[in-house]
């Protein structure tokens, strides 16, 4: 990494914009000055932090834990979703999306891959992230945005506790995130399995049931969970769709010098640029006047 | 705070056994070095880091909450349960934990404070921290245990990220911890009542709602909220009653050095003595060898 902070953001508004607020919230005698234990930061995944084009990461991965299923199971291969994973018919899971019916998605999922021990889930998520590559030729976990990791590090170098707050689930990104973030498994806040406590032969395991931990963890769910999850409003949080509209909001609702940053994906030539799913923030971000990154115009590369 | 490490506990067996556990795991080349990233300690609350008795700080807390809302509304006073609260009958609420309805207790409590803003919430629990008396005339916020607090202070300086684990509501726990324990905020693992996010007229809140979100946070609640907040096994756990048997379980169960306290409460001079409610842990901690304390034995001083 750069010794110059921000190094793959282009001198600008944006980048000027994150570097004062940041100062002026840990210089002692400012009237900004937030003490150490308020500096919260949530920061969106999908399309904040990686790449969520052409889908997510997570669909990816449910997919592989789908086919794994119905090798094991070959009775399975005639059933859906497992026929669906099996055949890579993306139609099939592309529907909910369509019909707006992603929580619905998401239940068939869980219920398809029910029944693993926690430590069963984690080495196969790990032994996925190690090999699966996405469309565009990198590991999965190598499609995280250089900027974005630039400024998480320049948060925790000023002493804030920065959280991921991701509508996927959670122990899916706990998997990677020290790793490509330096953000501990503790700070990952995203939506959950209901894990059971289950006494077997060998001793005791953590299984995955068939239920979500309410809320799921998107919109009005974001702020319900960083509040379960850190007691405190964020007063830095940064996302790219309507998903993330209601954690600005809290920060805005805080009564703490806030920064709302919010990455707008207008680069087709080296990501995607699309406003599909963040219409209203977009609008809302315009006439609240918080900071959006315009990432063909503001970012100097935008993969490490 | 003394110099020496663990200053109020009196050299012994398990004042040795906690530093030895502390300096195996930290040192860098031993056969138990643990990375730091797996240092996780999970600590009850209520018996292990302040006085349970005679009873849990939140029946006092809750009683008062149901007095306010009575004096608020004069037509509470004939409804239960405010008109216990209101004519200090505490026999109403023991009958339920004589009879093993705790959970039903907590519903009906919750019930009866639902509705009111996680922002109201705090105000309220703030005031009652700075005057209310536990029976034996301190502040119940100054109920800590001195050797506890202490081996707190031992983990984190040797980078261990230590949580409370309590079947209380977290979030009165979370009003107090840093403070007294230097536990932040988010580090609190606890009961959780549900909340809902709504929009008002002055703008959005978390309103606290009569659901509880499961699993409530004992016996194998614990591991599963752990896994939920931390991501991962706790190595040290330090409890006192049959509520923590699966916590401590689950440390056993990570593969890794762990260590495994339970504060025996012998001391019926300086604080309380009593097996009551912790008869299958003791048992338990017997066979498997874990570090036990001896309250009147082993704490040179119990209160700050």
């Amino acid at each position: 990494m750069d010794d110059k902070p921000l190094a793959s953001w282009r001198d600008g508004a944006v980048r000027n914009a994150l570097l004062d607020y940041v100062a002026r919230v840990t210089t002692p005698g400012s009237p900004d000055f937030l003490p150490p234990e308020q500096r919260i930061a949530t920061f969106d995944n999908d399309g904040t932090l990686w790449c969520e084009r052409p889908y997510y990461t997570q669909v990816y991965s449910a997919l592989n834990a789908l086919v794994l299923r119905a090798e094991a199971d070959p009775s399975l291969r005639t059933v859906q979703p497992y026929q669906a994973a099996v055949e890579n018919d993306l139609s099939f899971f592309l529907q909910f999306v369509a019909e707006d019916r992603v929580q619905e998605l998401v239940h068939l999922l869980v219920e398809a891959t029910a029944g693993e021990t926690q430590a069963e889930f984690e080495a196969r998520g790990e032994e996925w992230f190690a090999s699966a590559r996405h469309p565009l030729g990198r590991l999965f976990s190598e499609m995280t945005y250089a900027p974005m990791v630039e400024l998480v590090e320049l948060l925790q170098a000023a002493e804030f506790r920065v959280f991921i707050c991701t509508a996927a689930g959670m122990d899916l990104v706990r998997l990677v995130a020290q790793r490509i973030y330096r953000i501990p498994r503790e700070n990952v806040i995203g939506s959950n399995v209901m894990l059971a406590w289950e006494e077997r032969e060998g001793g005791p395991v953590l299984v995955r049931t068939a239920g979500i931990v309410p809320p799921f963890n998107e919109n009005g769910g974001k702020p319900v969970n960083i509040q379960l999850h850190v007691g405190r409003p964020p007063v830095f949080v940064a996302g790219n769709s309507d998903g993330d509209l209601e954690m600005m909001r809290f920060a805005a609702a805080s009564g703490l010098p806030f920064l709302n940053l919010l990455v707008h994906h207008t680069d087709d030539e080296r990501e995607y640029a699309y406003d599909a799913g963040a219409e209203r923030v977009l609008a809302l971000a315009a006439s609240e006047g918080w900071t959006v990154v315009d990432m063909a115009r503001d970012w100097e590369r935008v993969f490490a």
